[in-house]
């Protein structure tokens, strides 16, 4: 079976249950769904190129100027559209992270991309020799928090010293709070706060994670530095996001409700995962997102494939290998079906479940 | 009143009568509207990465190899992806053009940008100059055809010839036949044909313009430069294209009658504006287009805006200046408006029509 580059992709197979995405397990909520109903009424004008309606909900929702928010294709098109604007002659990433990055770093001919690893011996935690590595001749450094694959926080305090080193060095910090959403205190961990007096911070967020909308993609890019968000929009063809990503959007951020009960769903579902991965005797990492990092057989995504599930095989993380997955935490029903099938793999495979790699 | 960087900016300010897009008269099918109806239900998963049930269908309606097929979020998005892909040292760009072109060259830092200037002196129509000034030192040149603004179309043989001269010289030909669908004779001169054996020809279309839904954003761009592909595909984040836009493009392609009773409609009512303006007393050039272009007093697009009709002033078009016009082909009843209300403008104001430069 061949890993596949990311995860969601439901178009090659069919499965059961799709474990390899890491959205809102409550699903696309009902007022999003009509707003994309209700966009079939306009598709005949062309999208607000400035999305005002949208960014005007989100500056008050976030309690930020508009003019501070850039939207997107997806989180996806920002993270490419900095990498083009700043066009940078060296780069930090933290490894494990997510591929799009050093793509999107290859893609705008970036020369020279550094990796920080988190090694399994250190937990995969971010440590504070992290500090060391950020240099005057780097330009830009992307950090996902919490961590995707590992779903770990990087805490608040090392965070605000990343970032004030940062702007020591002059770099720029692409800090992607993706998941931050659906962990239970985003407001504590946020670096929304330090945007007015860092110019050298650009923080993303996705409406796909928060609000199961993965089909509609839409994200945001946030930042004081002016000369920064017009290079981004430079980079980007006018009219990024459609009408009915806009609608859909300005849906989304009504579900307040939503999103108060997906955390505490997202909270309570995850540890009834791990004390079950744990009783089968699955090593789990300390995940506080909505999803659960875990080390297992090589060959773990083809045995659960065989049952109808998709995990996601982490193999294809720069600085990991065969024997590590990731998979979302979804409703109980869900879990349980997926503990069931762990159980029985493990069961009967026992000591014997071979390293696929 | 400021120019507006393009045309269709309805958000800054409303209007009666839209004649600044160019896009089909008859509006958006209602399969495509439905489609984006439809696709409500599935926006909790990713979108196909592949495209590849709307690639099958355009590899079947165009009779190409679907790999020669690559999908973005409007052709803007390909016109940019291109540029950082190729990330050209010299460009060449026909001046008046699509501003995009130029944007997208410079967003991806390309230090030579030069332009062949259709003069009005000349009709602006491409002259066989051109080709002296296609030399190895030129990596890209884009070529929209028939012209955005002028909507006058480059014969069949010059085009041809444009091409070979661009394979001699290893320049890479983007023919953007973004406007062609709409024309009479679309077959007659696309470039389609010589893909196969023009590893140096990327062609676009959009289906903004030819199915009216600028709402959705979904283009498509052909080579079979396999290697070209992959660096436009790299260049570009995994999810261009959502499901509304995967299954409005495939609903699209279904509407062969839609598009046949369009150019009969556009060709019609090209004339009748055509006739009408020659009797107003303005200037028309030769559009083989759905939108026609023209000259008139400097104040024009003013003048107009006070009787609530929008159109395009093309005063920022590189090559161009105050005095230069396009509105779009629509049906016969705003056709009628329009016309009556230059009819006035040009009454009243008579010769003492003012130059608003």
């Amino acid at each position: 079976m061949q890993t596949p580059e990311h995860g969601g992709d439901i178009y090659s197979a069919s499965y059961r249950l799709d474990y390899s995405v890491s959205i809102n397990p409550l699903g696309t909520p009902y007022s999003v769904r009509h707003a994309v109903i209700r966009s079939a009424a306009s598709l005949g004008q062309y999208p607000d190129v400035k999305c005002r309606d949208l960014r005007a909900k989100l500056s008050e929702r976030y309690r930020l100027p508009a003019h501070w928010i850039t939207c997107g294709n997806g989180a996806a098109e920002l993270i490419f559209a900095v990498a083009h604007s700043v066009r940078p002659q060296a780069a930090l990433l933290i490894c494990p992270g997510f591929s799009e990055y050093e793509k999107a770093l290859r893609s705008a001919g970036c020369p020279d991309i550094r990796s920080y690893l988190c090694s399994r011996t250190a937990g995969f935690v971010i440590g504070e020799d992290l500090l060391d590595r950020i240099t005057e001749d780097i330009d830009i450094m992307y950090l996902c928090n919490p961590s995707n694959p590992t779903g770990i926080m990087a805490g608040k305090e090392l965070m605000v010293r990343i970032l004030a080193r940062c702007r020591e060095k002059n770099v720029l910090l692409v800090a992607d709070e993706c998941f931050l959403e659906l962990t239970s205190r985003p407001e504590e961990h946020t670096l929304l706060g330090y945007i007015a007096d860092h110019p050298n911070l650009l923080v993303l967020r996705s409406f796909t994670k928060t609000y199961a909308m993965p089909g509609v993609r839409l994200g945001f890019g946030i930042t004081s530095n002016r000369k920064l968000t017009d290079r981004i929009r430079d980079s980007i063809q006018p009219w990024p996001v459609s009408i009915p990503a806009q609608l859909a959007g300005e849906a989304a951020l009504d579900e307040a409700e939503y999103l108060e009960e997906a955390r505490g769903l997202i909270a309570k579902e995850r540890y009834y995962l791990r004390q079950s991965f744990e009783r089968i005797g699955i090593n789990c990492y300390d995940s506080e997102a909505n999803f659960l990092f875990f080390e297992g057989p090589g060959n773990l995504s083809e045995l659960c494939a065989k049952k109808g599930i998709l995990i996601r095989d982490c193999r294809n993380y720069r600085g990991l290998g065969p024997g590590y997955f990731r998979v979302s935490v979804r409703t109980r029903r869900d879990n349980e079906e997926l503990c069931g099938v762990l159980s029985d793999i493990y069961r009967t495979n026992g000591h014997y479940l071979t390293d696929g790699a």
